[in-house]
This record gives structure tokens, C-alpha cells and sequence, in this order.
């Protein structure tokens, strides 16, 4: 018999009506700011592709400023990243059959074998902007039609501090440094993963998760008190950010008198481990950008995005920021980084996260998954999110048209799997 | 021109219409038993996973008892045996989010982070009815809303011997012993076909396929004389068994009057080769299983099983029963297994068996096949099968909702053939 | 902004409807003449298959005559192909179920283990037919229904020369050799690409893509002066070929006075390299056979033909033709072809094509790629070979039924890409 239906859910259809819009962006949300690279991985004259919310991207640096255009020639609608061509610092040339683009504009500036064509000058590329700050890359990444101002990036950014301690007071930690403070170090790694990006984004502040962390071996050999979860007990939980011009997004108050932690549970006779106190809040913001304060260690915040790139894989980045005021602390940072928290935390820790959020993937693929899940209590924060993202959102992503993951099981992506290459010969046709 | 136009075919529309409902069943007919796993599969304690017609089931031995849940944790649709926690001897908890289910009923009995959660005692998740026998494990595979009573798994297997010795004579070989006797070893092998189980379950009786196995080295060497073909001569070739609480299915009464050897064919100067008598019998039982008594030799009967994974996969079981009266009997039996009948018998002559389903698939998976194929006067008995198993299957397999082979070319399952991992850094982001 | 909707296209709505049965034809024109294999691939009694506009092939030579039946069993649609079976020297068995169809009319002549089946003679499978020439072997794909009178392969070949030197002069090189002419030696090779056949159809010709062999080794170390791009000044740039039983397709009148060399772009400073003249022209013809004269070196003529498999992979091939009056000559032309033409004009120089054919397909792949492509004016020939194109292809190939490449991602194709064997034991049921 299906239990399930019997059942009293917090996603009932009230909640599903409150929460639509973010229930059909299988492509993510576009016009927003997105991580796409970091400093290191473009150097100077380097030319890149990335894909954001199904929007292909080409990136170059140029005098040491970093472009991104549409990575889809209007003509063919090949990358113009397969292949990089450029011929002056201003421009990117599309390999194949010269088209070149303004770097700041996107507008066609020249055809290499076609320089008097009349075409030129009436058309080009989408531009986006384009922001780099302490070793990240971001992208503004829109809709062929979008003509707003453009937002800061700030206002696709977690909040600051010390700006809100009165606000979001947070005695057991000292302030959480951010991507945009001065004097900040930016240390991370990003790889995709196999799932929807709400899925990743929803397993992040998730406060019903902790059991998959419960025998991690950073968590034993740091020896940290983590209880088997955190019980919001009032409504007060969940905190808000609905600033004007500013972040959108809300805060678990987690080691308040909001939530309380559960250390035990009789039945299934398990109980919380570690002695030593373990202090952190996690919060999470449009357009999906999650802040966990004093996390892995005291004056380091760990931030994390979940771009999506297709409708079922999406970049996972995960970056530690800490303060750091000269060379030294900054070595000593990344030694740190390198030796301790990339392999314990981002990867050991954290890996568990990316496979649990790849294991929900099968349940959401077909679109079932958002009606059939059953959510309780426990995912009060994540029903919260919904309804935020719903709001505050500055559009849908269409599916794209004309780009790599729409259509699925393409022989040439199959071909690139069984790394066939253009150069082998076959004579089997099939 | 299209000669298939004007031809007389045994699977015209009238014949269509008689098994419509098994042409329907893409993933399937639930409600049914079928074999999951070997009992030396599932040790002590083990947790593994399965999927049959489209759902996925986890098994848990405990306290000797195997137990079957469905494979799909109600909160966030994650298959519980993806990372298996269990902690105590009566439930399964989601290694998620701690949702922790009965193994008796499937209800869920506590949730390890929220020991209190009012969800908790007013929903589960399915349960499904298991039993063991003689090495096997069989499970009774439901729809969610399946509520009738469990007919017993002697239902869904062949008609046993002696019992029907008179209804169905056999001078020519011992009594088939039976995978539900006392004192009977089941001995096999179970793997993946790539192809629908319908297809599968029509080659298994296939009078007409002697060809593929005429070269097969265990019957060189054996020098059976296996004639071309076997060719029904009344229109008792082929003799159903519908018994009321008991199996459905038909048998083929080869080497009686009703059958005659096809010995030569002179146009194409083939002639059968062989001089050993070989005698043998092959029958065919709702929900799709295989009974050929007196093979791979005297006193032995190979059961085999078709088992819809997806709507374009199968799991093939193939069992040698044999009854064992003591130690040195069983030691007898599993060393000319090991050594005789799983190298030469279930693969070297099956194997030509799995590939020719497999090479069925491509005509019939765009559901064409079911139409354009030709079918005459040697596909009796498939004819035979689709009726009969039209008329008493207990139910067409739904397409499911958010499992695992619903999206063809999933990113996930692509992923996992290119052997990506969670831990692995990937920076381009297609 | 999108100023890619306020631009003047070749491609508008006027142009597309004129070519609109080209942009129908994803599987590709049925009822041509197309290549199939080469000579020596298909030795005395060999039996292999080969897939063209979604047709499958199978091919026998018997007595040293190539025939070619449709891939496909009526019976139960497996490939012949798969497991070749031959009794007769006239037939062709399937390995399953023994249906024997002959090779010259495709009717079931006998079934190996039912000699006497009333079917026998009554129905058959399509036959093709096969024209040999010059090492090359060529096949006639119909559809089931095709009952015209079966054109010349002439019809379906470039057209010929000394024959049309007064129609399109060609003062700059010798006479181009024809696959069809007397003492012709043809050299070449045949891959899969992964794009849709007429995306690599219309790179051939494609003047404007010179820009991706600039940088070529053999065009380095010939020293070729090769232009950056060839600008059509005048409409008699490309001349239509609508011969009446003859050829249908166009040529591009290069090194004439309707075609003007474009050698600097001063806007982005390149200029055209080289010191070497080297002349060539190309034509292309439907079905999709380009002819590029004079190359890759004088004497000698490089045919190209795309062949549709699926909608998403074609067959390239890429054959060399030149007169040999000895063998002398021939196994001079034959050193030369595998010490330098395959190396680095087949592969070196065309393998660029193959790239940027491929490079397309995601554009176009969701068929949106046919109206958001941009064309302009070096476009021109390509506008032309659409239009003639769709004026004088005998059929569109329909999505076929049944056949590999129908179904996307299916689990069988992807066992295959995962090296599954039949033979491999997994008892991990996904």
C-alpha cells in the first residue's frame, strides 16, 4: 500500500504554489552573478569556456582584464573556445571562419577573409559583465533580452560583517571575513557534479544532514561535538535577508535559543560524539551562494556556489576566504589549505556532500521527484529557500537552444566518452 | 519494394489484439515473484540493492531473514543502499537524513536526528514480501497499490514433477526436480541483458532458434544429435497449463507425436549432425520462467528467469537444480557446476542465447518491432506465450517516477561510464 | 541585448522556405547512389554491414559480385550482419531463425529448419543495387516503396571531364580524372563523424572557411599561397549543374574573374602567406559528393562524400583519383598516397574539417541551429547548394523504424561504450 499518500507534507500543494517558480528552474537562474573561474586558471591572453544556466561562455584575459562573451559564433554557432584565435588584444576571432568580436562590446568588428562585408557592424555576440576580486572570477551571466542595470555584485553575495553583528549576532565566532573584503585570501577548487543545482543547493544548509558527516575523519580527529542534527524550536529559526539593493536569502540561527541540538536518540540507541565545541551557521542566498561561518576553522568562512551548467550537472566550488595582512599569513594560509583543509575538508568532508546530492538526482531527473519527496519539519530551512529564490530571483533560464546537454545521449557526446577522435578511422558504420 | 506488405503474418491485428496487454508491458508485469539474489549473496547483516520492473528494492538479511523495502527513501528519494546504515536489527536507516524504517512493515519508526517528529508511525515506505528456498531469494514485486492477498510463490513457478507425470508424459528422461523440493541444490548465474525481457523470455522457448546453438561445443562434444529444427504437427505441440491457484504457462511437448524433427533442409544441403540422442522438454510459466527438463544432462533441470530491470534491460538468472541426498552428492554436483555446466553449458551454450536477445533490441525498442516483425508458422508457441501471459499476469508494470533508466542519457549515468568520481577535480565545466 | 534579431540574414524566411525540404532531411536523401566500402574491404564470400540514411546494409560478395539486402530479418529484425551465415553461394542466412533470402531478389528461398513453411517464397527483404568501379563499391539506398527505374551512378556522381571543359574552363590545371573513368586508380579512407551529414556537406565547399588551413603543415611546406578567403563579385561565381539525366549541383568558379582573392585584413593585421600558387576549384553535387580539382596536387582530384548514417553521425570519406597508365605508375601513386597524401592532406589538412564539422552539431543537433544560424554573403554557395539541393533530391529519408541510433542513450548502446561483454557475470542489476 503507498503510506505516502496518507501522510501530512510540508511541500502539500499550498507550499508547492508558494514556491513555483524555483520548482521550474531546471536551467537555474539567469541574470545573476556567477563564479565561473578562478585568477589562476586565466592567464594572460588565455582563452576559456565555461557554461552557466546553459548559457555557453568564452572568456579571455587582455591586458590582464578578463571578457566574457557568448561562446556560440552567430554564423555556425561553433565555441569560439574549441579552438582559440586572436588576432589583436581587442578581439576574439572565431576560428572557423573569422568572424571577429569586439571584446567589450561583442559587436562583429571584422570578418578575417570578409573585411568589407556589409554585415559588419550591424550585429555581434552577447557581452557580460565581468567582476575579479581577490583571486575569483564572476560573471554576469543573462538572457539574450536582458536590458536592466546591472546589479552589484554584492547583491548576489552573502552579508557581511562586521556590518550585521547587531543584526545576526554571533558571539562563539569572530567575524567572518568575505570574497570582498580587502586583504582577504581566496583559496578553493571547483568540479561538477552530476545533479541539478537545486538539489546541491538544498543539501548545503540543509540542518537534517548532519548524519552523513557523523564519522568523517576530520570530524574524529578534530574530535568536534557535532550533534545527530539541530531542532528549530521557533520560528525565529530561520532569519530573513530581504535587503533592498543588498543580499536575499536567509540564516540559520543555529547555537541560539532558536534551535537546539539533538544528542541522542533512545530508540536507535545512537548519541553525539566529541567533546570539543564546534561553533558555525550556515546561510544561503540568491542565487545560490552558501556562507558557513568559522567553518573549518576560527577565522575562516567557507563559501559555496552551485551553478548550474545543464539541467542535471552543475559546479560545485567550494573556497575558504581568511584575512590575511601580509605574505607570511598568507603562505601560511595556503600550507594550511594545501596540507589540511583541501584533503580533510574540502574533499573528505565534503565529498560527502557531492555523493549525496548526485544520489538524488534519479528521483528529480524525470520531475517526479518535486511532487513525490515528502518533506517534514526538518526541512523547514529548505522549504524557506524555495519560497526566497521564488521571489527574489531575477528570471528563469530558458532551456537553451543549440547548446551541448539539451539534447541527451547525442552520439557526439557518446563518441567523446569512448574517445573516439576525429583523426581514427573506422570502417564499422555503426 | 516492400514484400513484408503482402504477406500472411501469425502476429496480424487480430492476434495483436489477443496480446495487447503484454505488448503494453514495457517494464514488466508486477505483482508477481521473481528471483533477486542468491542466498550467498546477501550475508549476514549485508544490505544490497536490486531493481525489478522499474523498482528499486533494498534487501537486508537480519537475524537470517531476508528482507525487502523499496529502494527509495520517501523524505529526498535517495536508494537507502547506496550507503548502507543500519542501526539496529529490526530497521534500515537513510544514511541522509536518518529516516529509519521498520524491515517488517517499512514504517517509519524514527528519524535519527529527530527522534520526535510527528511524521513518524504515519507513513513508510513499501514493503515487499521475501522468500528463501534451496539457495534462492525470491521477492514479491508490487505496485504501491497492490492490496490483494499474496498467492504463494509455487503460483509463479513450472508445473512439478512427479505430480503431473500423467498430464504431461515424459518416458524419455527422469523426474524434473523442482527449485521448491526437499533436498535439491540450485546452483547459477545471474548478469545483465541488454535488451527488453519480453525479448528475452521468447528466446528461451524458441523452437525455432536450434541454429544458433548447431556449432556450441558442448554439443560437439557431447555429440548430440540436435536436429535443425523442431516443427509442431497438431495443435498439440503446444499444451497449456492453466491451473486455478497454481502455474500458467505451456509446455512444449517435443520428441511426441506431436512434434517432428526437422533432420535436414536439402536446398540448403544442410543436414542435423550428431548421433547421441539428446531428449529434452522446454516449458514456459507466467511471470517469465524457463523450465528445460533433462538438461545440461540426465537428472538435471535448468530453470531460467527474465527479469525487467528497465524497459531495455533484464536480468538473465540461469539454475541447475539437482537433487542432493548427501555432502558427497552436493560436493558432486557443484564441482561438475563449476567445471562442466557454468564454462560449457550456461555460458558457452547460452551466451549465444544472451547475444541473440540482445541483437532483437534495436528492431524493438523504438516499439516499431512489435508491428513490423513477421512472425509465422515456427513462432507458434511465442504466440502462444503472449496470450496466455496476457491473460493471467497480475498487473502491467507502470513506468516508474524517478528511478534510474527512465532518462536515457541521464549526465549521472554518463558520468559513470566515464568513471568519474566525486572526488575528482574537473575545471571545464562541459 | 539580442542584436543578433535586428541583422539582415541570407538564411531569412524567404531563403529558408526555398530550401526547406533540405532542412527537413536530418536522415538524409534517399534513393541515391552512395558509397558503401572499398573493394578490399569486402573480400570473396565476406558478409559485412555498413548503415546509410538510417537504412541498414548488409553486403555479401559471392563469385566475386557484391549484392546488398537490407540489414534487417523480417522475422525478428536482427542484422545478418551480426553473425554472418552463408549455405548457398546465392543466399544469405540469417543466424538466428534461419530465414535464407537470395542475394539477387531478397525473397525468403528457404528456412534452414522449416524447409516447407508456407511463407517460403511469398515475402522477402529489399534489395539493393550495387555498382563496382575502380576499387570503390557503390550502393543504391531506397526506400521500401522505391519502385522508379533505378537512375545511372553517373547521375549521382560531379560531373566529368574532358567532357565539360568548355562549360567551365579550367586553364590552370590538367583535366580532372572521374572515379568512372577507364585507368583511374582510386586511394582513400572513410571514417564516422559525429555531426548531421549536411552540416559536413556544406563545409566542403564552404569558401569561407579557408581560415582553418592556414596554418596547415602542407600547406606550410608546399609553400601554398593560399588566399585568406575567395569573395564571389559577380552572380556567375557559382554555376548551377542541372544536367538532364545527368549530374545536379553547382561549382565555384574560383581563379576566375568571378571570384576575387582576399589577401590582406588590415583592420586585424594578417595577411595571406605563401609563395606557391596553388589552383583548385570545388563543385558539389547531389547527393552530397564534392569534387575538389587539381588537388591535392596536379593530376590528381579529391572526392569527398558525407553519408548520412543517423541524423547525428555520417560516413566521411575521402578518395583520391588519378590516372595510372602502368603499374608503374600505380605503385608510384600509391607510395605517394601512404607516405603523404594520407598522412597530411586526408588527415593532416582535412582533419581540420572533420573538427570543425563536428564543432556544429550541438548548434544545430535540437534543430534550432537552422534558424538561428547567421549567414551572409560568403555564404552565398552554400544558400545555392541548399536550394538545388532540395529541387533534386529523389526523397527525404524518414526517421527509420527499428534501427541503432533511433532511441538516444539507449542502455544496449551504452553496454557497448562500457565494454560489456554478453559474457561478463554482474549481479549489480544497474
Amino acid at each position: 500500500m503507498d503510506m505516502k499518500k496518507t501522510v501530512k507534507k510540508s511541500n502539500d500543494v499550498m507550499a508547492q504554489r508558494l514556491y513555483a517558480p524555483y520548482a521550474k528552474a531546471e536551467w537555474g537562474f539567469i541574470n545573476h552573478w556567477y563564479p565561473v573561474k578562478f585568477s589562476n586558471e586565466i592567464a594572460e591572453g588565455a582563452v576559456v569556456g565555461a557554461q552557466i544556466c546553459g548559457v555557453p561562455l568564452v572568456l579571455r584575459r587582455s591586458k590582464g582584464k578578463v571578457y566574457a562573451l557568448k561562446d556560440q559564433c552567430l554564423h555556425r554557432g561553433v565555441k569560439l573556445s574549441a579552438k582559440p584565435m586572436c588576432l589583436t588584444e581587442d578581439t576574439i576571432t572565431c576560428w572557423y571562419h573569422g568572424f571577429t568580436y569586439s571584446l567589450e562590446t561583442g559587436s562583429l568588428v571584422s570578418i578575417v577573409a570578409a573585411p568589407d562585408d556589409e554585415i559588419i557592424g550591424t550585429t555581434g555576440i552577447s557581452v557580460y559583465p565581468v567582476e575579479e576580486v581577490n583571486g575569483m572570477i564572476f560573471v554576469f551571466v543573462t538572457s539574450d533580452d536582458f536590458d536592466d542595470e546591472i546589479p552589484p555584485l554584492s547583491q548576489d553575495m552573502p552579508i557581511r560583517f562586521p556590518h550585521n553583528n547587531e543584526r545576526f549576532p554571533h558571539p562563539l565566532w569572530p567575524d567572518s571575513p568575505s570574497v570582498l573584503d580587502k586583504n582577504v585570501v581566496c583559496l578553493g577548487i571547483h568540479r561538477t557534479g552530476y545533479a541539478n543545482w537545486r538539489l546541491a543547493c538544498e543539501n548545503g544548509f540543509d540542518a537534517g544532514h548532519l548524519l552523513i558527516h557523523k564519522d568523517n575523519a576530520i570530524v574524529l580527529a578534530k574530535d568536534w561535538a557535532v550533534p545527530l542534527g539541530i531542532k528549530p524550536v521557533s520560528d525565529q529559526a530561520t532569519q530573513l535577508v530581504e535587503d533592498e539593493n543588498g543580499p536575499k536569502g536567509f540564516i540559520n540561527m543555529y547555537f541560539t535559543e532558536h534551535y537546539e541540538p539533538v544528542l541522542e536518540n533512545k530508540l536507535l540507541n545512537v548519541r553525539a560524539a566529541g567533546t570539543v565545541p564546534k561553533y558555525f551557521r550556515t546561510s544561503m542566498f540568491v542565487p545560490g551562494v552558501l556562507m558557513v561561518e568559522n567553518w573549518p576553522e576560527e577565522n575562516v568562512v567557507q563559501y559555496e556556489w552551485y551553478v548550474a551548467i545543464t539541467d542535471d550537472t552543475y559546479e560545485y566550488w567550494e573556497v575558504l576566504v581568511k584575512h590575511c595582512e601580509n605574505d607570511e599569513e598568507r603562505q601560511a594560509f595556503e600550507y594550511r589549505f594545501k596540507n589540511f583543509y583541501e584533503p580533510m575538508a574540502l574533499h573528505g568532508f565534503n565529498d560527502c556532500d557531492l555523493f549525496a546530492r548526485d544520489a538524488m538526482q534519479n528521483f528529480y531527473a524525470d520531475g517526479s521527484g518535486w511532487n513525490d519527496e515528502q518533506l517534514g519539519d526538518m526541512d523547514y530551512s529548505i522549504i524557506t529557500w524555495r519560497k526566497i529564490a521564488s521571489r527574489y530571483n531575477r528570471g528563469i533560464a530558458k532551456t537553451p537552444r543549440g547548446v551541448a546537454g539539451v539534447v541527451k545521449g547525442a552520439s557526439n557526446v557518446l563518441a567523446e566518452i569512448r574517445g573516439d577522435q576525429p583523426g581514427a578511422i573506422r570502417d564499422k558504420a555503426e
